[in-house]
C-alpha cells in the first residue's frame, strides 16, 4: 500500500506519459512498474529520476563497468538499507541480465561477508591503516 | 582509536600468530592491517573471520563472480553500512585489483542512484510488483 | 503481525488506560492507533513515550518550528530508518496537518538528494572543510 | 582523508572548471567545500549532480518548502544515515539560512523521538493501521 | 514472498539435507524455519552459516554470555537494522529461552533509548572524550 | 569537532548546572562527558534526556535485566547505526560495568553473526514463518 495511488496510464499528466513513454521505448516492453507509477504523482521527481537512472544503468562508456555488474551493485546497496522493493525489483532486474544462480550464491556470500566485517569493525572501531589512504 | 589494543606480531597468541601466518602466506605480503591486529583480542573470532572471509572473497568456482566485482559488492554495502576503514580498505583492495577511474567514477553513480531510489520507494512505501516475484 | 498482541481497550491496565485517555483528550479523538496499542503491553514505556512525544510534537515555543516542519523531519528519520509503519502514520499525520501535493512532492526531492549524497560522500570519504567547523 | 584526491582549482578538467564555475556564480561565493572537488574527479557525477542539487535545494515554485525546512529535511536524513560531513555542511547551511539555537533544538528532540519510535516499532513490528492507508 | 524458491525436504541437495538433518539433531526439534530452506539453495552459504551460528548462539565456555543475553543482543542488532524475518525468529527464540515480559519492556526502553542517543549524538557531532579511549 | 559549543561548567544555564549536579550524584563521579556538554546548549533536551537514561539503564525492578546486560544491547544497537561516540562511551560502561574480555568476544561474535544472517534474509527476503507470530 503506498502513500500515494499507483497511477494508471489513463490518470497520468501529459509530462508523466511522456515519461512512461521514453520507458517503454527504452525497455522495448509494454509493462511499467509500481515504482513509476507511484512516482508519476509528481512529474518532475518522475522526469530526473528516469532520465538519471536511464543513463547511470544502461550502456557504460568504453571501460565501464557491465550491465550485471551495475545491478549487483544496486541489490548490495539495495539490501544493506533494507528496501523490500528495490532487493526485489533488480533482483529480478539481474537475472533478466543473466545472473545464474552461481552468482546470486557468491553474491550472497559477499553481502553477508561485508555486512559482518562491517559490524566488527564499527564495534572495535578499527583505525584505517595509513597504506590505505590516498597520497 | 580502537576499543581494543591493535596488536604487534610480539603480543599475538600462538593461535593468533598461526592465522596471521595464513594471511601473509595467502596474501604474499608480510603486511597485516589493523582489522586483523584488532580481532586478534580474541582469537577464535580472529581465525573464523579469517577463514570465512578467504573462502569467499578468493578465485572462484567455475562460473562464480570475478573477484574486482566481489571487491566493488564489499565497498557497495559498507558505504550503505557507513563504515569508514571498510570503505578505505577494499577501495584500496579493488585498486589493486584493477579497478579504473572511470569505473570507479561509474561504480560510484550506481551507489548514489540505489540509495536515492531506495529513499523515494520507502518514502512512497510502493508495493512490489507481482512480476518481480518467484512463482 | 505484532510480536505482541494489540490490546484492545478493554486489555488496559489501570494506568494503560490513563495514558489512552489522555491520548484521545490531546488529540481530541476516539482513535487510538496500533502503536500505542501495542506499547501498551509495557505501561512505563507506553507512558514515557507517549509524555515526551506530546511535549516534542506539540506547539512550540515562541520561535520554535512549526508542526508541518517537525511531521517532515520525522516522516525523513522514518525513510532513512526503513520504518514503515512510521512513514505511513506520520505520512498521514502530515496531510491531515496541511501538507500539500506540491510539498510533498519536494519533500521527497529532497530526501532523495540527501540519501544519495550520503551515499557519495560515504564512498569518497571526503573530510570535512575546516569553515564548516564551529570555532 | 578521501579514497581521491581532492582537487584544487588548476587541477580541473575543462568540464570540472565549468560546473565550479557555476557553483559560485549561482552561491556568490567563491568558495566550493570538499565535496565538490572530490567530486571532480569524475566530471559527469560532478555535473549531474551539481544540476539536481541546484534544481532540489534551490527555491521552490509557488506553495513549495521553504529553503530553510529543505535544510532541516537534508540534516534528518544526514543524521540517520550517519554522514558526518553532510551533518557538518548543512548544519552550516541551515544556519546561513537563519536556523536559530531555539529551532535547532526543538529540531534535535524531534529527530531523537522519531529515532526512538522507528525502533519501538520495529522492534515491536507494529502492524499499519488502516486509517493511514490511502482508500 | 523470497527471490528463491522455499525448499521442501524432498528438494534437497544431499549436501543440503545433511545441514538440515544437524539444525534438527542441534535443536532436537523436526521443524526447520524458512530462512534455511530459502538458504539451501546455495549449498556452501547454507552449511557455513549453520556451523556458524550454531558455534555462537550455542552453550558458551565458561564465562561466557549466557544464551538469553545473546538473543537479545541479536534481536538489538536486527532492529537497527531493520530485518522484520529476525526481529520475529529471534524474539520467539528469546522466549523459548525464558525471556520474560517485563524483560522485554525494559529490553525495548533500552533499544529505544540508544536509538535516540545515537542520533542526537550524530546530529550533534561530539567527539569522543579521551577518557573512552584505551591508553 | 561539535556542531555546538561544548560547555564547560561556567558557562551553563541553571537549569543545566542542575542537570549536571544530578549526574554527578548519580554517578558518584565528578566527571560529566562530552555528550552532556553538547546537549547542554538545549536545557530542555538535557533534562528530559538525562532523566530517560537515568530511568532506563538504572537498576532494574524486580525480575529485569541487569546493568551490563543493557550496556551490551545499548552498544549492539550503536554499532548497527554506526555511532563512533555511542560505541566507545558504552564500551567503556560496560568494561566499568565488570564485562570480561571473554564476554566482548562473544559479544562481538553475536553482533557480527546477527549482521550477516540480516543481509542474507533480507536479500532472500525470507517470509516469516507462521509459528513465529505470536497468537
Amino acid at each position: 500500500m503506498a502513500t500515494v495511488k499507483l497511477l494508471t496510464d489513463d490518470e497520468l499528466s501529459a509530462d508523466a506519459a511522456a515519461v512512461f513513454a521514453d520507458i517503454r521505448a527504452t525497455r522495448g516492453s509494454d509493462f511499467v512498474n509500481n515504482f513509476w507509477r507511484s512516482l508519476a504523482n509528481d512529474p518532475p521527481t518522475l522526469r530526473a529520476t528516469w532520465e538519471r537512472l536511464k543513463a547511470v544503468m544502461g550502456s557504460s562508456d568504453e571501460g565501464g563497468l557491465d550491465p550485471l555488474t551495475k545491478e549487483l551493485v544496486y541489490i548490495a546497496v539495495s539490501i544493506a538499507n533494507g528496501c523490500t522493493y528495490c532487493v526485489h525489483s533488480h533482483t529480478a532486474a539481474a537475472r533478466a541480465k543473466g545472473l545464474t544462480d552461481a552468482q546470486y550464491g557468491e553474491f550472497l556470500q559477499v553481502v553477508g561477508m561485508a555486512s559482518q566485517t562491517n559490524a566488527l569493525v564499527t564495534g572495535l572501531q578499527t583505525p584505517v591503516d595509513d597504506v590505505f589512504k590516498p597520497e
